[in-house]
């Protein structure tokens, strides 16, 4: 939903038959391509629930139910093959080693990951850390993948791991971007003032930032750091509120009018 | 320390006679003016102990003795009447008013508050807060005195109370800095690689700030902008080693140069 603010998005993902949403109705008039998307009959979609404490900085899981996720994989459709810019969602990193080698020459694949994987699937994220571009996470998984407590110097330590790009998110204190090439970036976040639910923030600031990316068919300096901002941006329309709300009730030029007014909040 | 790269100081604070350090050979070189500077006979320096925990971020008191603080306070000297920038450090709000009384015609006033002050002295520190122009205070002391969660909204609510200026300090995360006539600005942190101990950053924030406004003679937006910039590279300084070390053994240049390596990783 985050990118297809920009362009046309190619969807993989599994889900089981009791989904309460009708996927190709939530995507209606959007340029998403749902042949990806597998909706597997006597299966059940997975869930999460959980409480967010305090300013919304810090979150309990109180139940997890992997359903279809502890299934088969999906896999990535034939006519996706062609695809040049990758987005691997949190997952498994073995699983997103077998998706990524599904698709013949993509020109920048970025993947998110997080703290189980980084301490129980050591071998298999540091293999897939060789075959990306670019890894997203947050600021606890940065240190832990690490083991440096100093932002700047994890993501270097990152950097050394095997991707061109990390990008550190911080939450309400915004992001870092570093690259193999000395590019630093820091942007605050979004200076929101209604924080209904964070659920998704993460997503949101990735499919906006690939979104961009795949929109501008680069890879430089300028269009990494809008590519963050845009993220920061759509990160912030979703959670002002619930679901998938914040995004489905906005338009590009929201979005646009959001940005600027980043742009000059940090200006100096 | 941290104003007087951008011009004269004047200097008004009350030590004992124990203290180990000669401040008018510290301050050799510099133009700053230590007449307001009282070395009480027979008194004790004001002196704290603390412990750092985790990311330094967090600290606890291990030992406050207040010492020459407990007693009369220092005077503002006549030769500093005419002073058009004055910053009121943390100290008791109604001192603060006392010692604001003794200038006479200043044109920016700003003020840097705490906890103590907010909970206890109330009736003082809203008094106070009508007759400065600029409150300087940390993110938690912002949730405090306005009863708000939301940074926003908190600064908004402390615009409200008196000054046409307020500027949140996150630590790592940055400052936010709101005015009456509706302008917003937010900084992230500097990104540091070295944070051998953070105490003094405010100060050094502060100084900074007013030093550089005090050299522009004006109060406009991009003056205020460039001051929180300036502000957040000299406490990036500060941190960076023990004591002033950090501030003593720098120049104007490498002041300019970290202010433009942020420029510089801020623009998107």
């Amino acid at each position: 939903m985050a990118a297809s603010f920009f362009g046309p998005v190619r969807f993989v993902g599994v889900i089981g038959d009791d989904c309460p949403f009708d996927l190709s109705k939530v995507f209606a008039g959007r340029d998403v391509d749902l042949t990806g998307l597998e909706i597997r009959a006597g299966s059940k979609t997975f869930r999460w629930a959980g409480t967010y404490h305090g300013r919304m900085d810090d979150r309990t899981t109180d139940s997890v139910e992997l359903n279809v996720l502890a299934e088969a994989p999906p896999s990535v459709p034939d006519i996706y093959r062609d695809s040049k810019f990758v987005f691997l969602a949190n997952t498994a990193p073995a699983l997103q080693i077998e998706l990524l080698g599904q698709v013949d020459k993509p020109e920048f694949v970025a993947a998110d990951t997080m703290n189980m994987w980084i301490t129980e699937h050591t071998r298999d994220l540091s293999e897939l850390l060789k075959r990306i571009d670019c890894l997203v996470l947050n600021d606890e998984e940065a240190r832990l993948l690490s083991g440096r407590t100093n932002l700047i110097e994890a993501a270097g330590s990152v950097l050394d791991m095997g991707p061109d790009v990390v990008i550190v998110k911080k939450g309400e204190a915004g992001s870092f971007m570093a690259t193999a090439s000395g590019e630093r970036f820091i942007l605050p976040g979004y200076p929101a003032t209604e924080v209904l639910d964070p659920t998704g923030a993460g997503d949101s600031f990735a499919g906006g930032f690939m979104g961009y990316i795949a929109k501008a068919g680069k890879i430089d300096k300028d269009t990494l750091r809008k590519a963050v901002a845009y993220g920061t941006v759509i990160a912030s329309f979703t959670i002002s509120t619930f679901s998938l709300n914040g995004l489905t009730s906005i338009s590009i030029a929201d979005i646009e009018d959001k940005l600027e007014t980043l742009r000059n909040s940090v200006i100096f």
